[in-house]
């Protein structure tokens, strides 16, 4: 592995041409896979040679580790370093890095068997994530279900392929976790057929809120599309290649799956049938971004990654992309960071089930608020996931804030009931009059009357069992905060 | 009345200049709130001068009169132009015009009494309105409920002072009503204590979201908040004045209202009190628009101004400002488009239950798209309001996408208790899912491919017993369409 040693003065990630001297850097580290052996850096980066935009809240500046020195980690994806389809507080960490660290880690989409001579073939990681023999699969865990399950281990109870976890050293239930999103890239093609070319794949599946309500016959089918992004980020659109129907598919244990039911099912070509000329001429513009980006919940050990919950996790939306920071209230020791489901695009919504899912690559920085530094700053009492993008602050309301410890002990199975936009509008106006009453300091009248006007309430998802509705604010309405 | 013929070459409403002209023009017009002798134009202006934006659909092109003579109305806000609470096909028009003449429209606040020193005082066409002795009111039916219901004339079913109806002459069911907002401008306080200032009121109010969900005692208040926005329209934002709890009012014909269930009610300043020093140096972005704004429905009469449906009404969507097309269903004969329910701004759900609600003055270009030059075009089977904006189309679904004839002969009363986002969201799926197979020819799986990962679904208001939705999705990605 060709070591990276972050010096003073070290901009990874920070210009273009810094971005392209990383990828070529972690060309070789990204081959190997290696679970324990990923500390790329370690050095003596000053932070504030890197010129990190300074964090909206004052809280983030006197709190970040302005004098310290920052390592710069590589984590590949591979089978020892993801889960697949849960968050884990007891997962044994990729990496245990300290706050002001950066880490640049990939993340490959659980849907990249819907075309596996794009998305898989030649990629010694996927290939490695979704090997699957009648003898053995690469990962066979895929999701919080038990492992005896019929379907598969796991039970296919969450889906996402997540890179992690991460352990941030000194976290502790009660801090919050500032994850600045540095940089996002697609990950190229590693067939040669497709060179320079990154893939992606949408469904419209069963658990789409089109789904038994179609106009055309068979109106209970699964659709996947193939979309083609631009792997050097010239061009900021994607193009449908082609669409089939799902047939129902047996995968190499024997299991047939009649639906897209499990994930990383092999998909047999012969089965289907490709529709090419679809969606002619249209270009589709990109929104890159993590799907699934989280901490891990206290309430359970492994949990299920399809909900989003007040730990973040499988929150879509597209706004969680290059430049965004998020913050999180950490629930276990260590936060345990996971990220995966990486999108090309999605609308707010999610309508049919999917992003453009397509694999990507990030860099982060962590940046930990000890909670003892927290009253009087802005993340004081932080109980929610909060994004805040170059203009806005985006708040993310559920149906459940934290449907583990609403629902109770079948949580994880209960909330694909319990589905409501209207509870999640709910969830988001507390949250948003909470938000500009503890960071704003205004009153409630003041608070709600600024939201009636000026706050813009969107549909995040309505496909991840606890549906999503964000409050966006801009900033630039509020005076210079005093420092 | 100083009459304004248009001629070849006029630019009015186009570029500041001109805009600044056809105020001054209007300015003597504006005092006398003539119902009867409001046609300015009438003239020759030819339409290509007016450099107004081609259509993007074809059919606003080809059915567009390019070769007639256009006329410019202007319609101030007086007792006689206005229907306070409701849509009426069978009222009076205020005007009866042709495809491709323009009308400039006064529209007053039905908060104006909120504090009638900044928006009533001074004004003409605002004292004539909101007149009210002990013996009688400027305008008396208030609501399309009943003459002598006890709570005043109309019942207060509907509330919004409308301009109109607009009479469009050759428009009959069937056809679709494309209505261009070439401007809007805020109406400057008619007193002179506040020259050069234009006031609006936001309201916390019992049909808002909030009402009885508040942290802070007494949990079902109601709170008015006044703004400050600049008359001039150079400053592009809106700063609070004071706010005050709603307190139980007495109107002049000696009804108590202890809560704001009827329009237009004086608010007695003795049993008030104002909070200064509210919302401190915060700068509200101003995005003006009218939230009501559509034709006459078929079903009824008269039809409460409260819910949005098939024909447009209060959709309170703040992107219908400045610039926006839209594009209505016509229900009835003359389409009897009306106009009302001014904003300066308001948030994506209309939190609270209302928005900055000030007065403006509209300038609009109505073009009659017949029902025999539909088929083929874009426009076919438009059979909901079409929102149409420089760089995108909206779509508005509805908790009930036409709530007359949906809920039965009780429906205005019977919607207020069958609001949902989850079905305004089912709605607006469907609706731009027949949008995108409709005009941009794509089959079923190739449009719900494309709202996945490129339509964003807002939620537009949930205060108006119609909950809406809107489905967003950019021009920009669609290839040039052949003309």
């Amino acid at each position: 592995m060709q070591d990276h040693v972050c010096s003073p003065g070290c901009t990874h990630g920070v210009t273009p041409e810094t971005e392209k001297d990383i990828t070529e850097e972690f060309q070789e580290s990204r081959r190997r896979f290696l679970r324990d052996a990923m500390v790329i850096g370690g050095g003596a980066a000053t932070l504030g040679a890197m010129s990190m935009p300074a964090g909206a809240f004052a809280a983030s500046a006197s709190t970040s580790p302005g004098a310290g020195n920052a390592s710069h980690y590589y984590i590949p994806a591979s089978v020892e370093t993801v889960l697949w389809g849960y968050f884990s507080k007891s997962a044994k960490p990729v990496v245990e890095l300290n706050s002001g660290d950066f880490a640049t880690i990939e993340t490959l989409t659980h849907h990249a068997n819907d075309d596996a001579e794009r998305m898989v073939k030649g990629d010694p990681g996927a290939e490695s994530i979704f090997y699957w023999d009648a003898q053995r699969k690469g990962v066979d865990r895929r999701g919080a279900g038990p492992m005896d399950a019929k379907i598969g281990a796991g039970a296919g109870a969450g889906v996402h392929i997540l890179t992690g976890p991460v352990h941030i050293n000194g976290a502790e239930p009660g801090d919050v976790l500032e994850v600045r999103i540095i940089d996002v890239a697609p990950r190229p093609s590693g067939n040669a057929a497709f060179k320079g070319r990154t893939y992606g794949s949408n469904v419209a599946a069963a658990w789409g809120f089109q789904y038994g309500d179609l106009l055309t016959e068979p109106k209970k089918r699964e659709v996947v599309t193939i979309y083609e992004v631009d792997a050097t980020g010239e061009r900021n659109w994607a193009r449908a290649v082609y669409n089939y129907r799902w047939t129902p598919q047996t995968d190499p244990f024997g299991i047939v799956h009649p639906t897209i039911d499990y994930p990383g099912v092999p998909v047999d070509r012969s089965t289907i049938s490709e529709n090419h000329g679809i969606l002619k001429n249209i270009r589709v513009p990109i929104r890159p971004h993590f799907g699934t980006i989280g901490v891990a919940p206290a309430e359970a050990d492994m949990v299920t990654s399809i909900p989003p919950s007040y730990t973040g996790g499988n929150i879509d939306n597209w706004r969680i992309g290059k430049g965004a920071t998020l913050y999180y209230p950490v629930a276990v020791k260590g936060a345990m960071f996971t990220v995966g489901d990486p999108h090309a695009s999605q609308g707010d919504s999610e309508l049919c089930g999917t992003a453009i899912e397509c694999s990507l690559t990030g860099t982060f920085q962590f940046i930990l608020h000890k909670k003892s530094d927290l009253p009087g700053t802005p993340l004081a009492e932080l109980h929610y996931p909060l994004l805040e993008t170059q203009d806005d602050w985006v708040l993310h309301g559920f149906s459940y804030a934290n449907y583990l410890a609403e629902l109770g002990p079948n949580a994880q199975d209960e909330i694909y009931n319990k589905s409501s936009v209207d509870r999640a509008m709910r969830d988001a106006y507390r949250k948003m009059r909470h938000f500009l009453m503890t960071t704003q300091g205004l009153g409630e009248d003041e608070a709600i009357s600024l939201m009636s006007i000026a706050v813009d309430f969107g549909i995040t998802q309505v496909v991840d069992g606890n549906w999503g509705v964000h409050a966006i604010i801009n900033k630039g309405m509020f005076p210079a905060r005093e420092t």
